[in-house]
């Protein structure tokens, strides 16, 4: 009998973390997700990380080891394999490519999330076969990548792809990095959360939002708070799509792409979302780009994405460096 | 005694018209310039670029005819040999290669005037060398070219670089593309223009500008008058580099380029401009940039750029095209 060769995909959000384990061909066999702490160091972090891969590959047969780990982080850095200075997390600089090989004995690869959630989309995702386009992750954060000509772009210092520190009003919301009015202190899932209190201190309407503290309210709770027609979670999605199709519109005019793809917690959503995000990018967008431009959204959501994606960057690289060694593996 | 074998560079700009004889290593043999006047229709238009073509070419030797023609214009479509509804020219959409070789019989080829900056600041300016950076030309509106390892990126619809058309302020100046607030409403010749009115309005200095008409106010005169101290006109310089350094920082954390290079006829204001840009980039851009990325002005300028990069395309066409035919006329 012929095992499947088999790779561990992570993706480290600034909420939750996915571990997948994920076949040669992309096809997800098992998760296991645990809450991120943001607070936590990276050395608190760790056991946890290393405790859940250890108990998804409690499952695989003896003769079929786990052969790499990829992973997707935020502010990772892909040759050095560090992340460094995440915004939504309290981790410093560090090794974690290093961190983890102290404890498990295979290959890994890290990468920025937003890339290995680019990786997965193009070779399994709504992006397949494109070219140009770029795609936005609304997550805790926003984050994003942008692929030219079937490439993705990293840019002179491998950091491209921040929309989300577009200043979008320069006296705006207090941002993360230490600026103004940046687009993921509107366009997010923190964003959205800042908006909602904006509009319960602006408005007055009544309902169970005002009785939930800020550190308590979740971008899910909106979203099923919205769902029942509460008018302020309902006002906050819509004016997070409006603030969303603005910010494509200038994306769209900078970079000409065949479609934007979006991605990350948030876009499930869905219609609350996208809709007045679609309206708002056709109402505004450059004419010449009017009803050019699509707006999708990944059928890889949930972290699939990155999952796969980081998945896939170390099976290239499984493939590339040990070939002889996987042909042993494969058909043993 | 060998002749030289010569193209004619040609940037049709919103103001002037710049018409070049270069040789095959990019130097400028002579030149020859003229305005543009908006109003007219292109079939107005052509008999004067036409007669400046002959005029020009009036002094090369009878062995050493022109080769061809390269033109840089706004809104052009290289594959097509069009300009179609540039902005801020009254043409509509004309085929100028067609319209041209009615009346010349050379090759013509034309491209986007960003374009062709960019082509000649890679091939002979202070971008020789690199391979992610972005060049911005401030002339009547604002153009750019990206190029992403070491190729422009024109886009999925061959319109990439509208970062004039980057929304700053939604209720702001009504643009020429129909819509508010685009930042080449006030971050070019036209948009100083409009900044000095704006300040003629909010403050009470008196001088010069209060006696001069909208339509009689240049770009040019704006910085006599501020050379000479006048404080309306330091104040509108001094409020488009801000405006420029901030749209910088927009750019910068979307693309991640090793340099901005500043091209066009504003950037002929030097510190007036630059300096001002230059601090509100570093005060504003993205920390993890601070002191990474070159601002750099252009050395190819007043056009340059743009003729010597459009020869040079025509240039390419000749020799991949005919390297026989050249071979005869470069030895003959």
């Amino acid at each position: 009998m012929t095992t499947r060769c088999v790779v561990a995909g992570i993706d480290i959000g600034g909420t939750n973390t996915v571990v997948g384990l994920v076949d040669f061909h992309g096809a997800q066999i098992s998760e296991l997700r645990f809450p991120t702490q943001a607070h936590e160091r990276a050395d608190e972090f760790l056991p946890r990380l290393v405790n859940a891969i250890r108990e998804i590959c409690s499952g695989l047969p003896p003769g079929n080891p786990l052969a790499g780990i990829g992973i997707a982080a935020p502010a990772a850095n892909s040759r050095r394999g560090t992340v460094e200075n995440p915004a939504n997390l309290n981790w410093g600089t560090v090794n974690l490519v290093e961190m983890i090989q102290e404890h498990l004995d295979v290959p890994v690869v890290v990468t920025k999330d937003s890339n290995a959630a680019v990786v997965g989309e193009m070779r399994y995702g709504v992006a397949r076969g494109m070219r140009n386009f770029i795609m936005i992750t609304l997550g805790t954060g926003l984050g994003a990548a942008i692929v030219v000509d079937g490439e993705l772009h990293e840019g002179e210092h491998r950091t491209a792809g921040e929309f989300g520190h577009f200043t979008v009003d320069p006296s705006g919301r207090e941002c993360g990095c230490g600026r103004r009015g940046c687009a993921e202190t509107y366009v997010s899932a923190s964003g959205l959360r800042r908006t909602v209190f904006d509009l319960l201190a602006s408005r007055t309407d009544t309902g169970e939002l005002r009785t939930i503290a800020f550190n308590d309210l979740t971008a899910e709770r909106i979203f099923r708070l919205a769902q029942g027609g509460d008018p302020i979670a309902r006002a906050a999605f819509e004016l997070t799509g409006i603030y969303l199709g603005r910010m494509l519109t200038n994306i769209v005019a900078a970079l000409d792409p065949e479609a934007i793809v979006l991605y990350g917690g948030l876009v499930n959503a869905g219609d609350l979302l996208i809709g007045p995000a679609r309206r708002s990018f056709e109402e505004h967008v450059l004419p010449l780009y009017s009803g050019k431009v699509k707006i999708l959204t990944s059928d890889l959501n949930n972290g699939r994405a990155a999952v796969v994606g980081a998945a896939a960057l170390v099976c290239d690289l499984l493939q590339n460096e040990s070939t002889h060694v996987l042909q042993d593996q494969i058909t043993s």
